[in-house]
């Protein structure tokens, strides 16, 4: 794997789908993530990922997920399944606490939020690409959630798009072990031309 | 020209930017606006079609430019300067009059919305163009603001992914006459299949 | 998960990467693949469902990956890990037998190639979206290779633009069960609506 | 219109549809760009530019219209009026004299050639846009043809995507003096940074 290396310049962070429902306790799904989110700490090191980004000057990029309205996806003649389970579910509902993102996760002024996207891909039918590309960005380091749905598009779709991807391994949490290495072992590899620790990302950003 | 036609299943009536400030008595451009806009009736024109979308079923989509923000562009290091023109005008405010629907144009319920654009083309980094899909439409038939910036760009970008287009020539306006000629003569013939009057689109609209 | 149907209006096959150097006996790439492809008689099964496409009259499409040039990527500032190994390995050199589509799947007269993807997703960077609309379709049938990068790429993206997805199961092959079952059980069915075996979906096109 | 700088690693050249059917004498179209474009010296300042880019070691882009094909068009469902014509012309026949690039403006090595664009933008439906993010370019400097129809739309498409653009007015040509005033008076300073003469960019290029 190629050496990666960071400057303020051109490298982003990018935080996907802080949302309460994702990793605070209550949120409507994080009893299906929590197994695996605290065995390897994955909203700590989130956060001292963000906070080292914000120290160091590297610019914040949020990427969303559309919060449930009512009468979305209603007249819709297509649809993923994983729309029809965010719609039945109502996930991340807008204005309620669910659908707020984590109060440590909160964007502060200068930081970037996309606008909110449909389905996994944060680039997909969104700002985030003319964002990043406004803002100079060519690299991303990418945490959050679910490893295996949103953050894998995402990687993906940067991949696809001509950004260079660094994948925080334990800044991100899935449903299940088989499911994270999916993801981390099997697809993002592919993608992501650093597959790193939050450990080493930190001691990377510091040292910019 | 072909010859253009519409049922209710791959049609949609797509209105561009309804804003107070553009269309509204005391909106911040309409007195740029209005010599051209009162001499094509496009107000009027506009509401007929709209109601004729309506009341036959044909689905409506909203294309809007996004709402300006404090802290909106300061941080882009590449910028448009019809972009720098809404940043110093604050344009279509956000929690402002003038950045709200005129009333009449206001969307219904199942009526869609699209992200708001940062640009002029509704489609650039929106999901415009997902929402229509997803509701199975073709064919747009195109009312708003302005002609040769937001309406011509929007209507460009929807021939180039595939939509079969017709501009409503006197339900849009613009600075000047020559501005109106250059959209509406010079350019969307290119891109729009059926160049039509408020009165054509909407003997066609009843009849479906 | 909901029952899919097809109409030869709104329905396509797309056959994704049908090259030598992925199906062919002596092909760069088919003694990694021929394991999972011989077990699951990948190739017959990829025959079938093109045939009775053929026959129902159901258009086809084809998603083509880049065909290695001289030149390629040694400019590139910013490059996948997946790319670099299509580099290394000149995988569907232009010019020569592997980069050349395996004879039974070359496109007939009526049907329709996309300009070839740089990545995975046949979708990205390439006219495949614009060829889709323009013909008027939203529900794709899908076959070919490799499950987990090519195959799984165009599915996310294919549910991310607003089309209805089915999966031919065993018309696709890849380099080990576990990869298959990343792609085939963990990942495309959250984006595919229907995941079906190439009788099931010989028997539904025959009946169109 | 704020002051343009320019340095070699963030910008490019782009060259658009310097085709013989446009540019060179006995060309298809050359009899209606003729009187303006040699009004302008278009083709020699064009050169200028490109011999300035080479010489300065700015990389250097080609946006190059499809060239017809026999079977192109025919099974679409929904087609722009301009691909009708287009179509009906077959402009820029592949195999064809007229369909070849201009020998001057033969692509180098090392130089950029996007995948052919159906309509008039050269980003819509290419992979223009991930080659220009591949090589880390944030800065188009344009010449080429024609100037109202694909000059314009890819000058309106770059501003959408985040570029900054700057257009060189006596490297373009089009069928009228009006259709020129359109483009350069009326449309494209809302999208370009800078509008600038083949003098000025020369000179600019020429000192970094």
């Amino acid at each position: 794997m190629m050496k990666v290396t960071y400057n303020k310049q051109l490298t982003a962070l990018l935080v996907i789908d802080p949302y309460n429902d994702f990793i605070s306790e209550g949120g409507k799904i994080w009893d299906r993530l929590k197994t695996v989110a605290e065995a390897n700490d994955c909203i700590p090191h989130m956060l001292q990922v963000l906070n080292a980004a914000r120290k160091a000057e590297v610019r914040v990029f949020y990427a969303l997920h559309h919060r449930y309205r009512p009468g979305d996806y209603e007249t819709w003649k297509y649809i993923a399944p994983i729309q029809e389970a965010a719609w039945s579910h109502k996930a991340f509902e807008n204005g309620t606490w669910g659908g707020e993102i984590r109060p440590e996760f909160e964007p502060k002024p200068g930081e970037i939020v996309a606008t909110e996207h449909w389905c996994s891909s944060g680039f997909a039918n969104t700002d985030l690409d003319l964002l990043l590309k406004t803002h100079g960005i060519h690299k991303l380091i990418v945490i959050g959630l679910i490893a295996h749905t949103c953050v894998e598009a995402t990687v993906r779709f940067a991949a696809e798009l001509g950004y260079e991807v660094t994948m925080v391994k334990d800044a991100t949490a899935d449903y299940s072990d088989e499911d994270m290495h999916a993801a981390l072992d099997i697809n993002i590899p592919n993608y992501a031309s650093a597959i790193l620790t939050t450990k080493q990302v930190v001691d990377s950003i510091a040292s910019l």
